[in-house]
């Protein structure tokens, strides 16, 4: 109970400094039958993400199949986004690619559209790269774009992009670029990791997310600054009522519930999965489409995840 | 002696049908001191290698540090090696990225060039991929390329890339797109895998080069086309001697002194080692750069480097 308090105090004085924070959708990304982009289906996904309750618009992540994206897509995709109504200050684009001309290009692109900030990954194609290999690919990006207004949040997803960052190189990168390195996204799936990020650069503004809803609870009273996760895609309303009431009774038990919903989405692949499920609820078959390497999810695979959402209570309407 | 025989007898029938084969050096990329590729360098360096012996220019390759680089540098880097006396015949550019448009871009403008085939990664973002994702992935790429002239090498580098192919998605493809789909790059270092592929797959005209010269007599004697390796870019004669007297009495003499001088450079880390050695000898401090997330090599680890390459009768002179 005294531990509870203290987590409580702790997360009351971050949650008042935290400059973003709430629930964020990795915004998946519909193609059309040419496997090419489809602006409009993305424009009116995100809208209604925003009617969600959702803080804001994780675009181009790993969810996104933003890495099965040209930079020039990605752009015009913003671009498109931007068009269409979708506040600038919504937008956390993802924009590390493996070459740092790449991640320039796009972090100076919504810098310049106004985005609240950047999510990006660590250049991922070479593995077991040195501390000091990351820290210089990061500085590269941040001087090159030389933008005062540029937030940077760092992609932490070792399970995918199987390079992350270190408790010490986010100390580097803090010390040489204080209110530049704004926060962190952690898709470890360690929650350990995640409670090591907060307690050590929180009291500092670092905003710490978790990148998945199982794990908001716990963020929330460790005073991290809430979550950006896959199923924000098809259950924000949910997510963010936790996020709302996170300090109330029924904290627990609407954890409980977010988390079976997600439980039937990880038995799957993801992905196509989430992208199914959009296509059941608005009646819309072109939502299942995926980019190869993925591959859209089998028809036999479908019932029974039907079944088992609503088991787990889940409704949407698109 | 009898299944040595054997071996002679497919690896010599093998090596009458291979299109491709001998030693290829994946090039390494010179930076200048704004992190910029340098073509003029690059240029000379290829135009020294093709000088030594070697067979073909694998640029744009892991060694190459080519996924630092965006498409349009990669672009612009094969275009100046063209402008400059390079044959677009000795040419077989890395071409694969995690986004089928990119791949399928810097592809089709190896066709047009003339090269003499295109070396491939699968998309390598997503891990645990299914062999139908990454059999759509190519079937997309050759297909919207669409040229009767395509050549593809399959690049398989599990270490790095952590996605691979297994013999079924050779088989797959193969059937698909005979005559498109032409041979293998096997830099799993694993022997056993090479072999495999060799013997499925070479007696259909399918060329495998193994990832290292240290597999390089063994390759030859089963059947395979020859090496594509980061130590071409410093040992090409000596390679390239191996690779024409493999038949010869001296053959494991050969292969026991390639294997030293590449045993000094797997000590380190092989790239900025690599880099190192050629601004030595070439006498050329700007050899040494890299792209982050990669280091140069360290002042202090040069010393002990030149020393064994020395005991092992390297010499060099680029």
């Amino acid at each position: 109970m005294a531990e509870r308090a203290t987590c409580f105090a702790v997360a009351t004085s971050s949650t008042q400094r935290a400059r973003l924070s709430g629930v964020f959708a990795p915004v998946l990304t519909p193609f059309d039958s040419k496997l090419q982009p489809d602006a409009p289906r993305f424009a009116r996904h995100c809208k209604w993400l925003l009617s969600q309750g959702c803080r804001g618009l994780a675009v181009f992540g790993t969810t996104s199949e933003a890495n099965s994206l040209s930079v020039e897509e990605r752009e015009a995709l913003l671009a498109s986004l931007l068009a269409s109504g979708i506040p600038a200050e919504s937008l956390l684009p993802g924009t590390g690619c493996c070459a740092i001309p790449d991640t320039v290009r796009l972090t100076r692109a919504a810098v310049r559209a106004g985005c609240a900030g950047v999510l990006v990954l660590p250049p991922f194609y070479y593995k077991g790269v040195s501390e000091e290999g990351l820290f210089r690919a990061f500085a590269e990006v941040i001087e090159r774009v030389g933008d005062s207004r540029l937030r940077v949040y760092l992609y932490h997803i070792p399970p995918i992009a199987q390079v992350g960052f270190s408790a010490k190189l986010v100390e580097r990168l803090l010390a040489a670029y204080p209110g530049t390195v704004a926060g962190m996204k952690d898709s470890s799936n360690d929650i350990a990791n995640t409670r090591a990020m907060i307690d050590a650069f929180a009291k500092d503004g670092f905003e710490v997310f978790s990148g998945s809803e199982r794990f908001l609870l716990e963020n929330l009273r460790r005073g991290g600054a809430g979550c950006i996760t896959a199923t924000g895609n098809v259950n924000p309303a949910a997510i963010h009522r936790l996020y709302q009431e996170w300090q109330s009774p029924q904290a627990e038990e609407l954890q409980a519930r977010i988390n079976a919903v997600r439980s039937a989405f990880e038995k799957r692949p993801v992905i196509p999965a989430l992208k199914a499920v959009i296509a059941h609820y608005a009646k819309d078959a072109a939502w299942r489409t995926v980019r190869p390497p993925l591959v859209e999810l089998a028809e036999a695979d479908m019932r029974p995840l039907l079944d088992e959402l609503e088991k787990a209570g889940f409704e949407m309407r698109p």
